[in-house]
């Protein structure tokens, strides 16, 4: 072997926040944050707040000299109790930046997860939304390695032992000079709450982040520069919110944050008034988002939304039929991406092939249904049972493995946890999917929530899917319920519209129509007011199944 | 420090080849090549060979069995003799997919510097265009480490001893499995050839190749994708014709090469008939090109280039007048760039600022005359003679030093060059630089071409590109001239164009009008039929220098 004659430069956060002072002082971090409660409705009043990369920068590094001074070194757990806001951005910088570790804890976890990951991230300084104060005494008893807890925004009353953000960087100077940073070091890190067990850690590193920027601003993938306007409605506490944090200010993009405001109304309002470009969100934002474009389209005051490029979805599978509503009813483009918290999480993203451009718009909506090809870096493939390689031929099913820069080799300090995912440097997903021979991957199922009937695999989220599509119907969720010949046979379960009806004949030649075979249509439907869902808005298909544990289907009598 | 959980997944070319073989088989490479020579014009004419990225990467694997049974192996220096071809392309990735290091020999240069690079990198085999057979015998006398010689293309009669590329590869299995690969071990090398002294060798890691790769692709950059047609008319013996190679097939950009095959009639046909969408080259490509679309357009057959959306121009300074004229007489933009062999070579590019759409035209030019700011991940500074940091004002020229994963940190093998090139782990580029406070750098000139009169510094390119806007004028270089009171003063060497004259006087004015200080303009001008060029075609001062070492300036006498 022989070495090159190359630097040896790190990959590290630095570099972003250095690029994004020097070139791009001027691009703008806007943050939407509640500043009180409407009387008559209830709901938080937004007020807006406006920083400039510049300054952003400036006080990232006021940050590090508090840090610092206050203790932290390399190495030190720093959680962030927060949601998406210009404080949250510097310390996503500021953390890394001293070579300590930005641990950005799920607010919508319950209490003693939120414990339990405090405890075994053994974070030390914890910085929290003036608006979860409620939710700390509980926390903090338990969790005893916390040396520091800083509050962000104005409260009336400083609980005792704590500190104001903005007194904790007041006076310190606004340049810090960086320890040296091994790009293979934490910089990051997410918990992930599975459906079993204590949730499992996700550390990332400097290089993680930056290359997973650098192919995530790229043309193929978010295509970001600095002439766009980024509204990311993912939080920050969860993946670190897709990576927008870094990829915007690499490139210089304007950043919208609004912290929890996502009524559809407010965030119809932002796009347009901001002149937002590219936004990102899962599919039940979306289909908020959707009804009221059609609201308002409806009453004649259509939003303006020209600027908007692209709508990218994640975090669970987008039906066809949403990505159809935005296509055809609005002309707006709906980009299909999976990833997951163990991969940073950029996996795939699904951009159209110049052939794809002369199909009929339902064979292109069929295309832009799929999950997407996987960005350059990521390598994807698909196992049978007994871990044999199967075919990219968009039938055959398997389980998804991926590999990359930015895929976790393990979970923190978890070594079970890790064994069951690894496997011989790839990274089990768990989820069941398809490959064609274009490349683009689509996610069928989780292997858990896959249907196995008379030997066949039903998928439910195909099932779902196309059920959301049926004008009738809010929400569908399917799942197993066991079955004395069939082994298990899909159960529907129902969101219907505000007075409507809708009957089983109806929705048998609903699927019929639409490619499913008679063997793969649920055999029973029944009716809720809604579908339990996690923290970040996909189905609970656990408390589903608890909730219809002892259901009895019909058809474990005639079908015989 | 903490460990992060991530992988521990290399960047390597095996990655990009893998990539396009799976998500772009149906993406393609044209390749123009000489074959034969017309009696009449005795021009070469070209034939058109099309390969899919599907092909190249079947015939690479081929290439790489071929390759390991020859005994190539990991660290082993295999050398290229030729153009811009498919067969090319296929050893850009089969090379370092063994493990070895592609050496891209400057065909331009004399047979004595070409023998020293050969036995300076210890090349073990070489692959040789048909067309470069007549060099051979008088190299491979003087070089015993090759063992194997390889040629590319048809020949009549096949020297003994030599083994045609195809029957070299034939019959091998089109899958190979790679070897591990450390992302920062070699995988290709070129040599700089220096006004001075031997070529220095500069060894690109895998590391450097994909990064370069991955920051090129972006929006803010070349922003190619697979929708795109890219014709780099810069030789793949050159900086790897500015990571062209590697860049397009990584997200699925059609490549078109054209060998040596530069005349601009059939350059603008080219790129009308392919559909290219971004091309690049040197500034006197593009001076030729320009030509023959005022020709074409005057003659009311303009060249229909509707897709092309943009000229990439680097290698040397672009005058303002070239991007001025393609923008406003034919609609297309120039895009400034910088780089070097040492920098692989994207150092930065000149795109805009959504501010300076609103300027007029004028003033566009201005900025777009600029070298452009820093590509993502790679650091400029300036400094003083005494080291010291100098001001980013847009006034101040300094030495200008960069930084990055791409930039080499010493050249192979020659610790006298490393030595004197290498500052505290930044590299000093030999340019005197100006940067902006938006980051916009200016070459103001090779710090060795600059002219110090009387305590100040003049640009001779700042002269030569104003005077290259001249109407009457084809070329012109500005050297400095010994002189008695002012220690130098500028002389400007011009080439006319055919039937005009043009007087001092008319040029003074010119300058004057143009922002030059009276000071600041060439005390005399000489006339000649070209300017000497270097081999990639970068005028060559040291020839002028040489030429008008005896010059005597008349203000020698009358500026007392």
């Amino acid at each position: 072997m022989l070495e090159s004659t190359m630097m040896d430069v790190p990959l590290t956060i630095p570099t972003i926040l250095d690029r994004m002072k020097l070139l791009f002082s001027g691009s703008k971090v806007i943050s939407y944050l509640p500043v009180g409660i409407d009387p008559e409705t209830k709901q938080p009043i937004p007020g807006r707040f406006e920083e400039t990369y510049g300054q952003l920068s400036d006080r990232a590094h006021q940050l590090m000299h508090a840090l610092t001074d206050a203790g932290v070194k390399s190495g030190t757990r720093v959680a962030t109790f927060a949601t998406n806001h210009y404080r949250h951005l510097e310390l996503y910088y500021a953390i890394p930046s001293v070579g300590a570790v930005a641990h950005m804890v799920n607010i919508r976890l319950p209490d003693e997860q939120i414990v339990y990951i405090i405890n075994h991230a053994g974070d030390e300084v914890l910085f929290v939304d003036n608006v979860f104060l409620p939710r700390l005494p509980a926390i903090l008893a338990q969790c005893p390695t916390l040396k520091h807890v800083i509050v962000m925004g104005a409260v009336p009353q400083l609980p005792s032992g704590m500190t104001d953000f903005e007194t904790f960087i007041a006076g310190k100077p606004t340049q810090f000079t960086y320890p040296e940073i091994d790009e293979r070091q934490a910089a990051g890190m997410c918990y992930t709450s599975g459906t079993t067990g204590h949730p499992k850690g996700v550390v990332y590193s400097h290089r993680a982040y930056v290359l997973h920027s650098l192919v995530s601003a790229s043309s193929e993938m978010m295509a970001v520069t600095e002439r766009d306007t980024v509204l990311p409605i993912v939080p920050m506490f969860h993946v670190s919110a897709w990576g927008y944090p870094f990829t915007c200010p690499f490139v210089g993009a304007n950043l919208v944050l609004t912290s929890v405001l996502t009524a559809p109304a407010f965030i119809a309002r932002v796009l347009q008034d901001e002149g937002v470009t590219h936004t990102a969100g899962v599919p039940t934002i979306w289909f908020g988002l959707l009804e009221e474009l059609d609201r308002a389209k409806a009453a004649g005051s259509p939003y303006k939304l020209q600027k908007l490029r692209s709508l990218l979805v994640g975090g669970s599978a987008a039906p066809r039929s949403l990505i159809e509503g935005y296509g055809e009813r609005h002309g707006l483009r709906v980009a299909h991406a999976w990833g997951m918290t163990e991969t940073t999480p950029l996996g795939t993203l699904n951009n159209l092939k110049p052939e794809h451009d002369a199909l009929e718009p339902a064979a292109r909506y069929d295309v832009m249904a799929l999950t997407g090809r996987p960005a350059m870096l990521v390598q994807l493939k698909l196992v049978d049972e007994h871990d044999g390689l199967l075919p990219h031929d968009g039938r055959t099913p398997g389980r998804l493995l991926v590999r990359g820069p930015w895929v976790t080799g393990s979970y923190y300090d978890n070594p079970e946890a890790t064994a069951a995912s690894q496997q011989n440097g790839w990274f089990d997903t768990g989820d069941i999917a398809t490959i064609n021979t274009d490349g683009y991957m689509m996610i069928q199922d989780r292997a858990k929530d896959l249907i196995k009937s008379g030997g066949e695999w039903i998928s439910s989220v195909d099932l779902e899917n196309t059920l959301m599509g049926h004008p009738k119907l809010k929400e569908a969720a399917v799942i197993a319920i066991a079955h004395p010949k069939w082994d298990e046979r899909p159960l529907g379960v129902l969101v219907v519209r505000d007075g409507f009806e809708v009957t089983k004949p109806e929705l048998d030649t609903f699927l019929l129509e639409r490619g499913f075979a008679k063997w793969q249509l649920p055999d029973a439907y029944e009716f809720v007011a809604e579908i339990p869902k996690t923290t970040v808005g996909k189905f609970l298909k656990r408390a589903l199944r608890d909730q219809f544990k002892d259901y009895k289907l019909e058809t474990s009598v005639t079908l015989e």
